[in-house]
């Protein structure tokens, strides 16, 4: 793409500065319907060393309300702790909510042709960067976003001619670095770099616009045409379907609910023994966990009262308490409504060496917002790949992951929630949404069911633990997590 | 994606019955949807032999009204005129009109996968024919096509269990070859090569969908659910407005038509000598471009009464009528209109070694349909990259492309339609039309502007002829068409 770009012929100075205005002004406009439209913007720039993304940066958000704006400035080397997370974590925690622009002065970009120049990845690693990019662009747009990329372009020559400048005069001799220098010495083998991610990430769904930089007003006439055009076609586009896309990931078969025999029990000598030995291995493994660097994440997901808390609990008495969390997962707050469903998760991504027990999770997309109609049917249709494609992030970075579905019988529910009532200590577990949503036992098996179905693959397959016994099912779940662990430790 | 790809569970046979007759009946009152919608759209069945994709397609028709689809089959080889066109070209004519169905029994992936695996296309050609692929489903899609993608997948086991069983059958020999047992002998080096394909063409606006095709009923149900929720999706997105993409080709300079002196004229001698001297030249170059093979494209624009009529008289009178056609473009018909609005140019793009010329053009989209609103601003906006990318398509493919506009200014075309209204056997070349597109003239003029500007590539850029005095403007045309042709038949 940069070997074929050719620049557009550049505009007069006045007419470039009158359109700059007209541009401006329609940015200041746009943004109001961007936040009227609830439209979350992604704006990314990357480009050469010295091709003046800040100073274009700078004027572009001049007549922009601040209080609907902000800006992303994330390195191109991650930090220690960000190396520690998925390689997308760090870019994700800060995407926009609806109606805000977030400017990302470089981003994934960045990263992946610095660390496929210095030998960081090899070509295979490299393409799974990629799939990984076109699948969370895909995903983000699919969702709403408007994601705007900018790649600003120089000469070799321009851009020399930039560094000796900057370098010349001692008020932004800091602006540059031997890596610019780098840059501009192995220009051509830059290109090529560059080159080749632009090709493999320019989908319809983001496209690359490539901004002549080799004047600063032109740059951002150029960005301003094409951000504006980008916004009038997503205020447009509000409401669009995505595709579905076929699981290509491979499943593991899960039975029906309903064939699963709850029957299983254990008896109280068996269970303390039992438990004993696996929380003193579990223990041990914690330090193992923490020195080998892996990261694990434990979901929980089951009908009301089946069991969750006393099963977390068990596992939680066996940890570090510096070395876990537990998250529990309610209704999304307005600011986590207002961007991608998965982005609230994202946030407790653990780190390497730590562990993350979510109390509920990213499901309630495929159980509760597809029963109580809180998204489209597109979009928990969709909600499915999408998850197995978030999964697969987190173990392709080395994450442990694993998933509980907690089960019980309607009887034992309608059982345990009586007890609930009518135990004055228990009542605060007890709401009228609890009975508001075991009236819909039938919708939810279905839908548990299906995702079931299709989200247990077989590098994140999904447990369900038989609880109208709680000892039995806390037993097995901690057997399931120590084995887990146990295979991650010898493999690490 | 192949080699990832994990079946999902096969239904049991009731189950799936019962599914069969809800899909069918859905498809048949999706039918209706598509019509109403006018929606055009694209089922391209791609996969291994023997897979039953003509089975499943039978089946997928049964309750469809006969007067709303048709199917193409197409060979896995091009024939011989089919290969003297560009690679688009056998497909390009068959597309869809809007609210038709077509289903494509293999399209472009057999071809290019094919001549991948039989050594015809090494990478490099591979990478272009995809690059052609993602670019056309793109621009199809863009259009407001709906373009589903089935791949019927087997094992090599169960393709050699059905290759073995339609052998012995002799009512089913027929429809199994040489070619299939080489595909089962060498399954896995054409499992590489599907896979990449399917990789490598798997977009947001056109993903593929992997049917597991052991069973032709199991087989027919999945196409089914997918091409329904396709529709489904297709019919709410109506409207949509495509995200505009830069021009990434090489553009040459193009003046504004203000600037271009019009005072060159040609004295009637010179120009009687040079026209002889030009003529018997390309008359002899026809015969060259008729034996080495070389497509030509001339394309004509311009103000009305520019002479471009006389213009293309002086052309033919070199050529024999067997080797070309003048193709006159008016208003498009309704079922060039229901379809891609460069479909109507893709059925007269020449075969190797014939000269078309066309009188008006695709670029009717950037002017009269710009100007009077036939299409959205986005659809014309869109238009010059999707122009930029068609002509690419042809020069990549050899065609030698020279596009022309005739200039002149509006006291000139006064003066010629007076004496036009004024002289009898000239009247028929005046209409009401013309005069009110007369009064357009400043709109027709910033529009020219915008196309010359944004559609003269370095490989095939405009040519303007001046047009006042119409001798030098048809000494100028010849020159450059028969410089072009010399050129190409020297590298030929």
């Amino acid at each position: 793409m940069l070997k074929s770009f050719a620049k557009a012929a550049k505009p007069t100075k006045e007419d470039i500065e009158e359109r700059l205005e007209r541009e401006q002004a329609k940015l200041a406009a746009n943004q109001m319907r961007i936040r009227e439209a609830k439209v979350p913007v992604m704006v990314i720039f990357e480009g050469w060393g010295a091709a003046g993304k800040g100073g274009v940066l700078s004027k572009v958000i001049k007549d922009m309300d601040p209080r609907f704006f902000s800006v992303a400035t994330l390195d191109d080397k991650p930090t220690e702790e960000e190396r520690m997370h998925p390689f997308l974590w760090r870019y994700m925690v800060e995407i926009p909510q609806e109606g805000q622009f977030k400017f990302f002065d470089t981003c994934w970009m960045e990263e992946v042709t610095h660390d496929l120049a210095s030998g960081l990845l090899d070509k295979h690693a490299y393409n799974l960067r990629i799939d990984s990019i076109n699948m969370i662009e895909r995903q983000l747009v699919d969702n709403g976003y408007l994601v705007m990329k900018f790649f600003f372009h120089l000469s070799k020559a321009e851009q020399r001619e930039r560094l000796d400048a900057l370098s010349a005069d001692e008020n932004t001799r800091w602006r540059v670095d031997e890596d610019d220098y780098r840059e501009n010495d192995e220009y051509d083998e830059c290109l090529q770099v560059y080159d080749r991610y632009l090709r493999d990430t320019n989908r319809s769904s983001a496209p690359w616009y490539i901004i002549d930089s080799k004047s600063r007003k032109w740059a951002t006439l150029q960005v301003l045409e094409f951000l504006n055009m980008g916004i009038e076609v997503a205020i447009h586009n509000r409401g669009v379907a995505a595709p579905l896309r076929q699981n290509v990931f491979p499943l593991t078969k899960m039975p029906p609910l309903s064939s699963i025999p709850l029957d299983k029990t254990m008896e109280d000598d068996e269970y303390r023994a039992e438990l004993k030995v696996l929380r003193a291995r579990l223990q041990e493994l914690h330090n193992v966990v923490y020195r080998k660097r892996i990261p694990v994440i434990i979901a929980y997901e089951g009908w009301d009262a089946a069991g969750k808390g006393g099963n977390i609990k068990r596992i939680t008495s066996a940890l570090d308490p510096r070395g876990y969390r537990v998250i529990p997962i309610a209704s999304p707050e307005p600011h986590e409504k207002a961007r991608h469903y998965l982005w609230r998760f994202w946030q407790h991504v653990p780190k390497a060496g730590h562990i993350v027990i979510f109390d509920r999770t990213w499901y309630g997309r495929v159980m509760v917002e597809r029963i109580e109609g809180f998204c489209s049917v597109n979009d928990w249709m969709r909600a499915y790949n999408e998850i197995n494609e978030f999964e697969n992030e987190l173990v392709e970075a080395g994450t442990v992951l694993l998933k509980f579905w907690v089960q019980i019988d309607s009887d034992t529910q309608l059982a345990r929630f009586t007890d609930r009532q009518n135990t004055p200590e228990k009542q605060w577990k007890i709401t009228d949404e609890d009975w508001r949503n075991r009236e819909k036992w039938d919708l939810y098996e279905t839908a548990v069911n299906e995702m079931l179905q299709r989200t247990s693959t077989t590098f994140a397959p999904w447990h369900v633990l038989e609880s109208v016994d709680k000892r039995y099912a806390r037993i097995k779940a901690m057997r399931i997590v120590v084995d887990a662990i146990e295979k991650a430790c010898e493999r690490a």
